[in-house]
């Protein structure tokens, strides 16, 4: 294994890097525990049949080859799954028999997408899902839970503050359909590049592309820039002058979210009309995320309400969902130096070990600490004193333990402080018991390590 | 998604499997992290040339190709990586100026090979890996160390007794060099079979193959009969009376292993010499794990010493490292029907919802409990509080709360018993706050959802 090739696209941090990465997903599981959801995992591959369903036929999909396949391969028409909702559509239409519906869970995992890499895109990321799906019917108060859940998780997180946009289907194709649009989808997907493009150009497409008047374009246009902090979207909405009834149901649905979602978390979300998503499975809510000061590399959290995605012919499961995008946040906090990690070794701890003879003494005093929950390791040589201090000091290990049968003690290397110590009793400062992640401005950022 | 297809070999759990799953995985990070492993995640994929080094041509590597891919497909001779020794090996070369040696890592992923399923072999599974790897050097005790951290693991999960056998590369190498064998590999590749074809097959193949005479070939089998719990097995070798120098450094350590983990962890481990390993870049100690009374799934926990599995060249990193088989064991619980989860939901209450206007009164509720760090839902419909109560009786939560303006209570389903009760400060009983894992005698065990 000479040369070493280093893959554009597939992320991979080093041990602190991996604590932030950690932190992340660990807080994610318990916010969504707290909130009722249950943990599943899914098979990485699915039927590429399945997955390339509903329009998502230029998703850069992985397929896979068995190397030693001869003939018929059975696994032949298998590909890596591209997100976390098609494979849960297929989990709940095989296992509906032994599942409670509506089903709440969650899904942390990693998802795998033939993209050109860039900042934020990744080849290879960690999702973590939510979706609550019902059998038949799912009540609407789940697309306001939807926000209200992402939206502690997210407070909870060392990040920048970020803010969830949110926009309605059912709102946006009945005013398209209000302006004449015989294809809404055309115009959903044209208004979708309204970031990239700019006005001038989409309200070009929406003509040449979607096949509406001049006027309808535009109009289309006004209503993607109608972002409110409130539903007071609403009349600025009907001041467009477009009458239809599922545009209405639209307004009252998202009004409901807006107004939902901030009185249980104040300032969480915005109306904000521009938001597209460009899956077409969407029929209600719609959500993005932007994490401010850093919306250039796009949403850290997305979703939606679906009321088709998985069906078996007798029976449909409509669900909603939302997706926190763990790798792009993670690469943002660690590219950006946003955090700072106490240490990359879970060790609060160094035993030192005297002499060889000596390491089962050193052994037993590391399985006591162990016993009461500190994390610790042996010196991995009996080096002189001094040496072991460095070894612990270059890991970040704030203390080193020196057994000695005259009585153990304990120094703290960062003060110097070395105090009389029992392996039975000792303990650290709380802060000092795990590495911690600690939030930083960008001002004083060190050098981030990919 | 009309048809829904099982795919062999590809385990997927209901929420009460991953409940098990969740705290295998749960467990093993904490013991590792306790004994100073960092965690780390490896890419899904490496270059294929570096997963076939070291004689595995053999292994059943899927290749990736992308869907759209024309022309040159940049990912071309990408394929998943089968383990997860490979892949570290790779991110040591890879980031070793970044890292502080020995360094400790524990890793806990999935892994794929194309393999032809039956009980205890999959195509995907998780593994739980640690590995200690130095630069250019790595202390002994570290071999000691790797089963002294397995065994701690194992005696924490909720399974049943489980014995670890080691042997040692050099002791066998040694011993077929001292009975005339030319090629050792051959030799240790049929040993390896001992268990499927027999003792008269493996007596032949020694001859055939492994280019033995006969008398050697009995010496040979001899020596893999044997199996002691300490060092005896050290004079039962020399009885053979076969010299070699490597023999004796190989009967030297192996002798230090199993009387070193013993010590601290009594009736740990074995010595048994027929424990061979087929991969063939272990160079000392080897491990293999059994499940007593499972025998026949193979090794839940294997691994060994490797000097020169990295190496770019000017240095070297010799390490060695022992692999839990998360899936096999967790699919061996809950296909044998050995744990009782006691639900398959992180939710401890069900508030309950008096009528749909009345739904923040209850979200205020939830909102309390969660502050403090229990886990609860609301009710999806304000149905009479009968069928509300069946939903969480379904469900196993075991609290459901009733929020009323005159003071609420909150009710044991169990047993029925419904008290006053305050949100602010009520706590349900420690061992109801999570589900639980119980493990139970086989007899009395139901019947297993896969």
């Amino acid at each position: 294994m000479a040369r070493v090739q280093k893959l554009s696209g597939f992320p991979e941090w080093l041990p602190d890097g991996q604590v932030v990465q950690q932190l992340v997903e660990d807080t994610a599981r318990r916010v969504f525990e707290l909130h009722g959801f249950s943990g599943i995992e899914t098979r990485a591959v699915e039927p590429l049949e399945q997955m390339l369903r509903k329009g998502e036929i230029d998703k850069e999909v992985y397929v896979l080859r068995r190397l030693q396949a001869e003939g018929e391969d059975p696994d032949a028409g298998l590909g890596l799954h591209f997100d976390l909702t098609v494979p849960f559509a297929r989990y709940v239409l095989e296992h509906a028999g032994h599942l409670d519906f509506p089903f709440k869970r969650y899904q942390i995992q990693k998802v795998w997408r033939g993209e050109r890499p860039q900042e934020g895109r990744f080849r290879e990321f960690t999702q973590a899902d939510i979706d609550v799906v019902g059998r038949d019917v799912l009540s609407f108060h789940h697309e306001v839970e939807m926000a209200v859940v992402m939206s502690a998780l997210l407070a909870e997180l060392p990040i920048p503050a970020a803010v969830i946009q949110v926009n309605n289907r059912k709102l946006a194709e009945g005013f398209y359909r209000g302006v004449g649009a015989s294809d809404t989808a055309a115009v959903l997907r044209v208004i979708d590049k309204l970031d990239k493009v700019g006005a001038e150009v989409v309200l070009r497409l929406l003509v040449e592309e979607a096949g509406l008047t001049p006027e309808g374009a535009q109009r289309c246009l006004d209503l993607a820039q109608i972002r409110t902090p409130d539903s007071s979207f609403a009349a600025e909405v009907r001041a467009l002058g477009v009458a239809d009834e599922l545009l209405d149901e639209g307004i009252d649905e998202l009004a409901a979210v807006v107004d939902g979602v901030n009185a249980r978390r104040p300032g969480a979300v915005v109306a904000d009309l521009r938001i597209a998503r460009g899956l077409d499975y969407y029929t209600g809510t719609v959500y993005e995320t932007q994490l401010l000061g850093y919306e250039s590399v796009g949403s850290i959290a997305s979703g939606g309400r679906y009321d088709s995605l998985a069906s078996d012919g007798r029976q449909t499961f409509p669900g909603v969902g939302i997706s926190l995008g763990v790798t792009r946040l993670v690469s943002i906090l660690l590219g950006r130096g946003l955090v700072e990690v106490s240490r990359p070794v879970p060790s609060a701890v160094l035993v030192a070990v005297v002499d060889e003879d000596a390491r089962p003494a050193s052994e037993q005093v590391a399985a006591d600490l162990r016993s009461r929950g500190i994390a610790c390791e042996v010196a991995p040589k009996a080096d002189k004193f001094g040496k072991q201090i460095k070894y612990a000091d270059r890991r970040g290990i704030p203390f080193v333990w020196f057994p000695d049968p005259a009585g153990d003690s304990v120094k703290d290397i960062r003060s110097g402080e070395q105090v009389p110590s029992d392996a039975a009793s000792w303990a650290p400062p709380t802060e000092d018991r795990h590495p911690t992640v600690r939030p930083v401005s960008p001002d004083t950022s060190q050098e981030a390590r990919p």
